[in-house]
């Protein structure tokens, strides 16, 4: 039975985060997120972040980005995002939904990354039709993007000059801004709030945890009632210490950036490997977790016949993506690169 | 002083309107829409149509469109129109409002149009991701295009028919369907439900009227609830005999079609003179009663200069746009030419 | 055939109106409200109001109501109001439509007004569930009330003055304001901004126009971005003019208070007539155009079949209402006097 | 240090809870509820329920609240609700929101339960004002109530006989619904689809889970596209086999019905002893695992400073809610009426 790269939603938790459920189990504790280990999270979060951060624990990464979005970008605004974005394409309009109807802008972008240039085009052709035209209000910027690539320090200051020029508040979807971190070797503060990030959603459960993602945000004065906003979309986990437990325990001894670094390893034999097989090609750099690659049909046909799963990338006939994940091993790159390379001959 | 070209919106409003206003006025009639001047209509735009067609009054083209697509588009839904579309980029987010959030997707197209094809490939694109991607329900089509074109009768149903395969609605935005018809010498009932039209928003503002449209529905199973949702929008208008006055004087002995007539007239007596223009150019087809036109600086700035009045496109550096209306006269267009001529030389 | 007292929305629009109509149709005006008539009413109104105010055009109450709701409340929040009042009993639900979802509390109070008393009391019984209760954010006031009745500027500010303790902005659904206003002998301003009212829904349209209510805002800071949701909502009206050309004609020479004199007064001497019947009793102090009486069952029928027409108040058996307008006359309210008489002896 | 009776939220995860998390960390699983362990729950809970059942796994009441009702209830639609009901008080709106603005109409009634004579009178009420006013669409039952009264299976089949009777469809608010099962000695079916409901929203998590909650749907025609509104909702659990794997062990051998009785006899067992203390007033019949007290002030704060926790209710000065869980013991239970016997003296 071959590996499973479909994605690093379907791998199992770490044990580490298993033992922290357990761990909070321990005697009664206030619901609602009154209790102590979730506020103990508004300090480690500011220690990882080197500012004050305020910490809003939720279940799934569609209600970070929501909320955020939510926040800073009113029914009448617009959000700027990549075509391509989870935003955009994957969460059924979850946004639309959040914000009571803004509108999202998708623009187009190399390899899953906006550029500032195409934000400015893109801005600088608003504001001519006065009240006919919806508000731009916020940027999204996705790290990693949907397809595996990283923006670089330089690259999101860049993006959040244009923004804030256009009086744009600055979001960053961070469903995997570990294997982010990681690939970049910066310093959490460096990619966010100190190159122009309002709010940040963290993820940690397609890098080992449960369920459990954080919003974070960097500017207090954007956090105004997200309080009732989480409550009534149905986001305030009663039993909220066992959110926070998993995240308390995601990022201590730096378990977060371990895992992800594991991730982006694999990712990267995986790629190394796919290089030397001719009748596959990558089609962007391998910068995180996950590989999208072009490969020949009998390839695919045989890969999966010998019991590996992967997807084909929706909308395309030839492009599949791999995504290794906190627990992927050597066997597993090095038996999915055999296979394939048997295949070949 | 010169003519304004700058909207259908902005010159007066037809003398048989204002008469019907006054006529309208004798004697009590019961609000709401209950009055026999509104229960009327059904029978008259119904002759028009060649069907029975049920009528709700508006007093604007927003409204109709908006509440047109909540019909037939679910929050969880999307709209397919063209990038360009007056729904998509001049209404502020209303479709996103009225609809609770869906999601309009803006597909290219010449000179305003969409083409079948191209909606083809867009709705194949679907489908693939479960309920992670929002469900194809509306397809809205603008006649006359923003860009003054307007769809033929079978480029209209290869349209629909394609909307129909995918499980789509078809909604057509008809602020200028008068021009439309008029241009094309085709029948109402051709240019909308026989080539499958669902709903239209039909326009009479932009054509002689003062403050009337009226949402048309072919298919009565769409109209279910259609009141409750106008009246929670704000549109229920109290005294409405004043809305549906316009709308009947409007069809009456064929007003509308002469109004259209005369418009499209002097747009094209304008196109023809501004294609002898050196410095002109003409970027679509003039089909209706607008057209979009480049132009050096000096010619735009000195037909300002001159007190002709006219829009640079909004986006644009030197596209300007010029509309003609019911009531623009020969001299007004031929004053405009003459000018032209004279800043050439 | 016997008067209409069903509603101020049945009778005949006022000449001065409809001449404003013809009058605005000279020439061309720039649409969507960037023409002169609308421009010079903010002049008119700040006159009328003592202060500089905000006005906003539009065609119907319901969105001058939702509109103004929208703009002080969130959400997430709260509008109290009274529980018969229009806004919570005969809008569809527009105020939560436009506000994406504000909760109104409807209270009880006697004659269809609010009472501070009240008001404290239900505000006092928030505050104790956190993120858990909606955002209590505004009072709305009906001026004159559902019921016939007016505020006097004590009551107003005294509720206003429990509004703005607990952090409430103040509306008035002001579509009868004019016949309050002449009830009371009061200037405008002391029954609005001096006494804490924030916005006014002012009405024209039951009071002699055909469509036309304007939204006026007191305090600017509260109009931020009321254009873009007007646009959104559909009720930017694109031959504005001819809306704002009604409120000027509606406020020139006094016609406004002298209109709504009429209808006091026939409602007030339709009232004196009604006290001298033995089977006809009256509900509330009639203080305005309105009589909410109960009638015994052959009355009723006499009268409609004598062809006067006045409606049986929804939700009861024998409670009727009868509206005076701005062009009741004299011989209307002796003759459905007359026939009452007859009818009882 | 006393026990904590603030609420079945606060206390420990059971650990068969735990135990089924851990077991379902085996190996990889598809993600978004396309696991097996999701799959199986249609199965299981068609058993329990005796008929076929949709289940839709979620994290959270509010969500299944809100999700149901925005199935069943249009944004121009209303939902009868009890006054003091959870989802009418305690969810922020959440209700308003998932249904883009539709309207809770809140009902008096004994003890937290609606009575089908004043839910008659209710809907009678309604339907005089056509479009002008909501559609009744829905009917909202709480079993346990809010204050922890349990609804027999006669009053239930009489409440959605009227609510049918209107067109309404009839969810059930089943946060405690095992405590009210085990109240009852009824059948899971003869206290839902059998007696008129259409969807239920089965807690776990109050009753010795860790967060899940499923929204059972009896009649499937209205689950209709419920999987788009759950993800652009944001309640897609991206690793659901975890959430399914707490629901599946939480049926398992009886599991639910055994900790919601220990709670239930609790509850029993100090109403009991308080009924034996002069200065403390049962408010309603003690049902399920919540008690409603008065309570002096002096026993109230002697409570308190001896460590047992509680909560005053919100907008009351001196009434107290106590709340048993799975797990309270016979010692706190016999703990905290000893020291209040010993403060009465």
């Amino acid at each position: 039975m071959g590996a499973n790269f479909r994605s690093d939603n379907e791998v199992s938790v770490a044990p580490a985060i298993l033992d922290a459920l357990v761990g909070a189990n321990e005697g009664t504790a206030h619901s609602y997120g009154e209790d102590t280990v979730t506020a103990d999270l508004g300090e480690r979060f500011s220690d990882v972040f080197e500012t004050h951060v305020q910490v809003w624990p939720l279940a799934t990464g569609t209600a970070a980005n929501s909320l955020a979005l939510a926040q800073v970008c009113p029914p009448y605004g617009s959000v700027y995002c990549h075509a391509h974005s989870h935003l955009n394409t994957d969460e059924c309009g979850a946004p639309e939904f959040f914000t009571a109807g803004a509108k999202l802008i998708g623009l187009e972008g190399q390899g899953g990354k906006l550029d500032p240039a195409g934000l400015r085009v893109a801005l600088q052709a608003t504001g001519h039709l006065g009240d006919h035209e919806n508000l731009p209000a916020a940027l999204s910027l996705s790290q990693a993007s949907e397809f595996g690539t990283v923006y670089r320090v330089d690259e999101i200051q860049a993006l959040s000059d244009v923004a804030r020029e256009f009086g744009l508040k600055v979001h960053m979807d961070g469903a995997r801004f570990a294997n982010a971190v990681t690939s970049l070797g910066e310093s959490p503060a460096s990619l966010t709030w100190r190159a122009g990030v309002d709010l940040l959603s963290f993820g940690a459960t397609k890098n080992g945890a449960m369920m459990a993602e954080a919003l974070l945000v960097f500017d207090q004065d954007l956090a105004k009632e997200l309080g009732r906003r989480r409550k009534r979309a149905g986001h305030l986990i009663s039993k909220m210490r066992f959110v926070s437990a998993q995240l308390a325990a995601y990022l201590e001894e730096g378990r977060w950036l371990q895992w992800a670094a594991n991730a982006n390893r694999q990712a990267s034999r995986l790629a190394q490997g796919l290089t030397g097989i001719r009748a596959a090609e990558l089609l962007y750099p391998v910068e995180a977790n996950e590989i999208f690659v072009r490969l020949e049909d009998e390839l695919a046909e045989g890969l999966y016949q010998a019991g590996f799963q992967f997807h084909l990338w929706p909308g395309t006939a030839d492009v599949y993506r791999l995504v290794c994940a906190w627990c992927t091993t050597d066997d597993e790159v090095d038996g999915f690169l055999a296979c394939l390379r048997m295949l070949e001959e």
